[in-house]
């Protein structure tokens, strides 16, 4: 398991891909993004789209999860306390696969809290033709070391 | 349907509620966020959040669905460039109930393209505690009203 002092800055991360299904994106949309270019190839045909293309939640939740098998499911993570921006860059059509990359841009040690830090990351999702769609600026909180209050047996 | 010039800055828009059932928060981590405080009940007590809570991209999506059904489905809208922060100030956990709501903070038509322009609104999340659990500054693209190359019937 990694702890915050394991993450350099500078570092990239290969996080591994994923392809998205029409059926997926169907799916995805129909419970969290009802718009009609993520719901209905039909209509979204007619849109500035020119076909269906998948909600940015669901874009943003795929890079979450090759980011939480990737790096966090490797570390001792305590989770998020937000974004800093997330841009949807290109549009996400079925059938696209997504290569993900998640740069350590910054570790900063708490100041409050001995126990723990936080790692600002850039992620980012790329499809088959080379185009970056989606960039996100996150922060990470991790346990430090040796530090059991937040660390090691209670995660 | 609205287009751009019906948002209102300071306008507060009231999107409803939704409660999250913990099948819901089981179903969308082990798609999207297979964490053991987001996917594992048994684990998560173990962890510093005491038991299971929502991923949250879990969060997010769900306050798309309200934004979705509330205002975009109600407008010409031509989707989303990004958010310029999201940020987890609470846990949501199995049977929370959560609100939401959508304010106006700028509306700025495009100075290159006559038939759109952009909507910067917060958006919120509030649970039966009365607590904001996730805040979000988007901006969403419109279309202008008698502008036929981005609005009406080609939406």
């Amino acid at each position: 398991m990694r702890y915050l002092e394991d993450f350099q800055v500078g570092e990239v991360v290969d996080l591994g891909s994923v392809t998205v299904t029409e059926e997926e994106i169907l799916d995805f949309a129909r419970r969290f993004d009802p718009q009609p270019f993520h719901v209905d190839p039909e209509a979204a045909r007619g849109t500035i789209f020119g076909g269906l293309i998948a909600s940015g939640w669901h874009t943003g939740s795929l890079f979450m999860r090759l980011a939480a098998i990737g790096v966090l499911n490797q570390a001792v993570s305590l989770a998020s306390p937000g974004l800093e921006e997330v841009r949807w860059l290109k549009p996400v059509r079925p059938g696209d696969t997504l290569h993900g990359t998640y740069e350590v841009l910054e570790v900063t040690p708490s100041a409050s809290r001995p126990d723990r830090g936080t790692v600002r990351g850039l992620g980012e999702l790329t499809n088959q033709r080379g185009e970056v769609v989606i960039r996100i600026i996150a922060r990470n909180h991790f346990a430090r070391r040796n530090q059991p209050s937040a660390g090691g047996g209670t995660l």
